[in-house]
């Protein structure tokens, strides 16, 4: 446990604005360890999920004694994957140098990101790194799993802080959930940006900021660009977050039954969206959903929500309202078993039964692996008489958060790299990624299209792909078991799922 | 087996043109005669697949002591449903009712609409109606399956047969194989017109007698329309055929490496335009995969794929020929196991290594539930230094051949029904659908969305639905068993394969 470990990470090294320098050291005439000095003078770039996958995002960065990790995700297990409820990264590497790590910086708080934390943070401890709104939500994990004492420190947008060699300077973006951020960070080879999920928000006026301040990181010189995938394969630009408050509202404004809406609960501003709509049409709102309760509860603790004094309502005071002046604002926008909206969908709800006149919006995209679930519950709440409300992006009642080929070519276009490495993302989108990147004039051999476990080393003057691969596949989370089930008991499952079991009994006399 | 039987339906009573009208029965003043009459006075819709769900579609028409059935097709197992190999309806009211069986009219010959003939029609040992190219490809499955015997009628499009008291008139359409056909049924009780997988191809020149059909048809006066609901939810209108054949053309001719190109091998046009593609450019085609070399060899023979003299090659000589002379033709397009582009991108192919400068194009969509294996596919395949051109429709290299909003408000437009009954859909598309009709002024209560073994009749005046279900399941198909495998089965297959076994062994002296 991490209440039991006084570790150098723990005590002092990693406290904000009072880190040592790289350790100086004397140089002798051994070759061996001149060998090991030049490495020492490499920064080293580790990827440990989230390169040819989508999930389990995890970066190491190491200069000589120092390793700065960035996020520390889960993944959801693969179909073929029976019986295992999550898949975290390998972090063999990490433990066995785990004197060097300065700290994890958790750049937000959705579970690709922050999720593995409770399994792996005990392994390493050390301090983690993050803004207002992750904190908060990490602690909240944290308390789930029993682990105290963990060392939680908030770092704010545009803030700056030094990780051992590693000076850090914060910058603020924006996604589908509060507080994300990217990292500019100055090492002894340069500087580096590191972003994940984001999107340009071009509607919004506050996004102008964001446009200038890459802008100057662009004139700064930067040696790298570590930017995120997802989006790569879809031409255009996304949904801006203002069009899908106006939609909501307008929906709600055109509909006399009762309104039901469903959204990721991390999307902090669609719920602000939702309270909005609700207010400025004269109806009252219920909440549904103990994660949807849960992170109401916390962004309205730290101000990120507004909640206008007796607008919401007991989910048990609705049938005392008359149904034009009700919302429900509920989980399940993924179809996920035990939801609010799926229970509903299924008759199932005690609060909650779908009747014609009842409206459903699903302000969400669906997860894929998910297709299914969604699709049934829609199904569900046809049958029930509800009209429902879905299509994502394409009908504007939902904004992807993550950058679309367009956004990623102004982003590379601002920041100007030397190199660039494509992060988050299966396979095609690292390729299609790097193709935008070479169609915006970078060097073919200054792009880096790797997997996890692959390692490119920058010194002063080149970065190279190492020989070097170090263990970075999947860690199998099944119930109370971390790593426990292996491929060959996979296999084994998967072989009694279709084929089932005999039982040979002899019996010897 | 179907060789060794002679029943009324094998031995003349259905012939084409030669059958006789619904017997004409002594009234008597028996009551219970009397309500027997009654019903059977009455047009009943049947439905025993295809509602509620995509696949395994199937209907019957009962008229007295007459039943036409349209389509017997088969799904493709769920996810949960662990080692199943596919599913087919449950046909006991049929069995029940086989000698009212007047014959099985097959649509076209896509699986969903097919398949399930091998399984079902040794049970119902009635004649079999389809246009030439579905007849061939019923026969080579017959084959597969030692079916012997078996009475397969050719129908060609605007041909009018007799099937018992059903005046039957067929109707070409387009859709993504040649032969397609609706029906124009002339019943007691009135006209009706039944309408599975068709697009509109509005830049085919060809298209305009099947408007100026359905226009004819409208004005004649239809009773009911059944109408396939797959594409309700998408807005606006298909993709042309020719608008693909276009975009292949293109790409092949801007390419200098080796095009590979993979679509549904039933695609006959789709074929005929990558041939094309290769006979423009000077390239020549190589075929690979097995289903894909059966539809060509099925196809040529028949006269509906043009082959020019010295076009094919064999896969062997490929690397004979300089790359930017070659064009394979493949299978995969779904991912596939064993299909060739996944030995490709696997590199488990033993003529074909993927290579730097080839070209591959997935002429094709997903089908739902293969998401996953055709991401990995496209993954591999750039692993392997590949293009690949994805995107289906979006992306114009490809079609799909189901309806969409627009054109289904055109379809139903020109027929103009009195009644409608969406088919073919998950109950979202039904419901949409349904909504689509009563935009165009269909009376409510003359639309009826309804499920598999629900019962819609029909009397000279009325429409209802009947209180009356008849049994219209899932029968699993495991191996070589059919129906062996039920809900308890899978429920101890989804346990083993989530939890494993625990034997506990008791030796009692």
């Amino acid at each position: 446990m991490l209440s039991t470990t006084k570790s150098r990470q723990m005590s002092g090294q990693t406290q904000v604005q009072a880190l040592p320098e790289a350790k100086k050291t004397q140089p002798k005439a051994d070759p061996l360890r001149a060998e090991k000095m030049k490495k020492r003078e490499k920064l080293r770039i580790i990827p440990l999920g989230g390169l040819g996958e989508i999930g389990k995002n995890m970066t190491a960065l190491e200069y000589g004694d120092h390793i700065l990790v960035i996020d520390c995700g889960l993944m959801f297990p693969k179909e073929e994957m029976l019986g295992v409820d999550l898949v975290i990264p390998q972090t063999k590497y990490l433990e066995d140098n785990r004197d060097k790590i300065c700290g994890i910086f958790i750049t937000h708080g959705h579970l690709d990101h922050s999720g593995a934390l409770p399994y792996i943070l005990p392994r390493l401890r050390c301090p983690v790194y993050a803004a207002k709104l992750t904190t908060e939500m990490i602690k909240e994990k944290f308390k789930e799993f029993s682990i105290e004492n963990a060392q939680i420190k908030q770092i704010d947008p545009g803030q700056k802080f030094q990780l051992g060699v590693f000076k850090i300077e914060t910058l603020a973006l924006s996604h589908t959930i509060p507080d994300e951020m990217g990292l500019i960070i100055d090492t002894p080879v340069g500087r580096f940006v590191y972003i994940v999920d984001f999107k340009f928000d071009f509607q919004n006026i506050e996004e102008r900021k964001i446009f200038r301040n890459l802008a100057d990181i662009g004139k700064s010189g930067v040696r790298c660009l570590f930017l995120d995938s997802t989006g790569a394969e879809v031409e255009g630009q996304s949904v801006s977050e203002i069009k899908v408050k106006e939609s909501i509202d307008s929906l709600v404004r055109g509909t006399r039954g009762r309104v039901i809406v469903t959204s990721f609960s991390s999307n902090i501003s669609r719920i602000q969206s939702v309270l909005d709509a609700a207010k400025s049409n004269g109806r009252k709102v219920a909440i549904s959903g103990r994660s949807m309760e849960q992170m109401v509860e916390i962004a309205t603790k730290i101000g990120y929500l507004k909640i206008p004094q007796g607008l919401l309502i007991d989910v048990r005071q609705i049938n005392s309202l008359p149904d034009s002046s009700v919302v429900i604002l509920c989980t399940g926008s993924q179809g996920e078993e035990y939801a609010a909206l799926i229970r509903m969908a299924a008759g199932d709800h005690k609060q909650i039964k779908i009747k014609p006149g009842d409206t459903i919006i699903l302000s969400s995209s669906v997860v894929p692996g998910n297709e299914r679930s969604v699709a049934d519950t829609i199904n569900n709440l046809f049958r029930e008489g509800a009209e429902v409300i879905y299509g994502g992006e394409a009908a504007e009642i939902h904004a992807s958060g993550h950058a679309k080929a367009d956004e990623l070519k102004i982003m590379i276009s601002l920041i100007k790299p030397e190199c660039f490495i494509p992060i988050h993302g299966e396979y095609r989108h690292l390729f299609r990624h790097a193709q935008i990147a070479r169609s915006l004039g970078i060097d073919s051999e200054k792009i880096f299209v790797i997997n996890n476990g692959e390692i490119v080393e920058f010194d002063k003057e080149k970065a190279r792909l190492s020989k070097e691969r170090i263990p970075a596949g999947y860690v199998l989370v099944d119930g109370l078991g971390v790593g426990d089930v292996g491929n060959i008991v996979l296999r084994d499952r998967q072989a009694m799922g279709k084929d089932g079991v005999l039982v040979a009994i002899m019996t010897i006399d």
